[in-house]
């Protein structure tokens, strides 16, 4: 299998039109609103979606047109490879983030937690499951010493387009 | 944007050969370890990762030529909507596991919590960011019920297909 097509299923709105506005990662801003607008054929897949707390959004870093092996992240001034950071300029440029769910009605899904730039494109939605996704005992790599002692760094309130 | 076209980075070797050999979910079943191959030109990609506990695989089912909307996951006989089970037969087929890192060794990462079949597409690796990925009061729709007192259901053990 040397190539696969994927259609988005959907679009994301967000206020956040231009990446340096965005924080890197949703989780540190909860009181911003975005909304995820489904086509209209998968509407009947939301069923029952309104009763998890939160979900995974998997969609498609549209603005990234670099695939980078290695780069620096926001936080810091080291190097890493591209699977040891969340960066937008990876290979497929698949995009992750667990959001919480606010309301469902018809084809729109309200959200906060939100990291992503409007108009992104939306690959796929699963229910966040705590028995599956969530881990105990969990070592952060290079991430830890930024976050000790339960301290939320302030660079995490807003993204640097490079991140 | 209609239409995006990806590349494997990888295969995922697994002692899974059926699908109806593995379990819903690899985190139930600790002890079978499978590894990643990673294409040459991504191996830099990997440096640091080694300093994480856990990953996230997002993976093609290739192994599912269905779309289905909504389906009935192995756990119960009610029919929910593709986006509220983590079902295979879903728009884009994108799997997505979160996995324990054993170790990893030029192009090889090793690890466990298994519930991909032997020659899975990968398309990224991210690293597991406990600040970003795991959160506390999360309510789990129409499985919590089946987890009731930190009961693990049997039927987790190993899959239907059509799960």
């Amino acid at each position: 299998m040397n190539q696969i097509t994927l259609h988005p299923i959907g679009v994301i709105h967000s206020h956040y039109k231009d990446s340096k506005d965005i924080p890197i990662q949703g989780r540190f801003k909860d009181d911003v609103e975005a909304w995820v607008e489904l086509k209209d054929e998968y509407v009947k897949g939301l069923k029952d979606l309104d009763g998890f707390s939160h979900a995974i959004l998997l969609y498609y870093f549209h603005k990234s047109d670099k695939e980078h092996i290695e780069g620096k992240p926001f936080l810091e001034e080291d190097k890493h490879g591209i699977f040891a950071i969340r960066s937008p300029h990876r290979p497929n440029h698949i995009g992750l983030s667990v959001v919480k769910i606010r309301h469902i009605r018809n084809n729109k899904l309200y959200f906060t937690q939100v990291d992503m730039i409007d108009g992104t494109p939306l690959l796929d939605i699963k229910p966040y499951v705590k028995y599956f996704d969530s881990r105990e005992h969990v070592v952060s790599g290079w991430l830890d010493k930024h976050f000790k002692n339960g301290k939320i760094p302030d660079k995490t309130i807003s993204r640097n387009p490079q991140v």
